[in-house]
């Protein structure tokens, strides 16, 4: 689990995340206490990191109920990962972790709101770790240098 | 718009539908202030009111964008009529309120994010006002004398 010791480190890749407007449907210029509201929540939501071998914070994750009520039972999760620590496996291990962690927590299956389409990393990663894309919503992104992207709403049942 | 005289009325019916579990993903037992913070927006979400020949609140709907940032392009709404006035034309009246609103805004669609499949006037009539279900996600609402149904993703571009 993050403990509020993580967040200097997680909010210097984040507000690079949201600044650069590519894959997160957040304000670019997002307040820090806004972001800190959001990622790092209290049960049932559940915030983690994931660390290099030296200890640093190169990505995070935060999970939790999609809906409430009647549809409480369906998980969702968003995931950043250091920019400059890309492709060294993190989001991976972060994904593996929530899918493991959801299903622990007894939920019935995880869905993503808004992977944008151009972030090819990331569709393909979740389709590899068993999400389905259910549809794209057209042009429901608006990409600073590729215009208009579509956003996918994956699903997996567990 | 509805202002806040209009809450008491609203309340009346919001619990009587979040309480019985059918249509909406919301705690069933969900306090009066957080339905409050939910409903009764300040811009960019607009709450309306339908009224009847007495000037009784009938129905509400709250709209505003689905998402943020590069994503607060599409517009999402919500919409509750009260039970004992229902089938004489509020939804539809409110819906069509609500597309006009957000196409004057410059919203450029409107998704919804979680419509009960079980809900067949729900259904039928925002198909009727323009919307295409895009995927169904299986089994993510537990309705309490159905059991689990699917909840449709809708969407119309403008």
């Amino acid at each position: 689990m993050a403990t509020p010791r993580d967040w200097p480190a997680i909010w210097t890749f984040m507000r690079e995340i949201a600044a650069a407007g590519e894959t997160f449907s957040w304000d670019r210029d997002i307040s820090e206490e806004r972001a800190r509201e959001r990622w790092m929540g209290e049960l049932p939501r559940r915030t983690v990191v994931a660390v290099d071998d030296d200890g640093a914070v190169v990505g995070s994750a935060v999970s939790g109920p999609n809906h409430e009520g009647p549809a409480a039972h369906i998980a969702t999760a968003s995931f950043m990962v250091d920019p400059g620590k890309s492709g060294r496996g993190a989001g991976r291990a972060l994904g593996e972790h929530v899918l493991a962690q959801a299903r622990a927590d007894g939920f019935r299956g995880m869905q993503f709101n808004a992977v944008v389409d151009s972030n090819t990393r990331a569709v393909n990663l979740w389709h590899s770790l068993g999400f389905t894309t259910m549809t794209v919503i057209p042009e429901a992104f608006h990409h600073p240098a590729k215009g208009y992207v579509g956003l996918h709403i994956m699903f997996q049942a567990f």
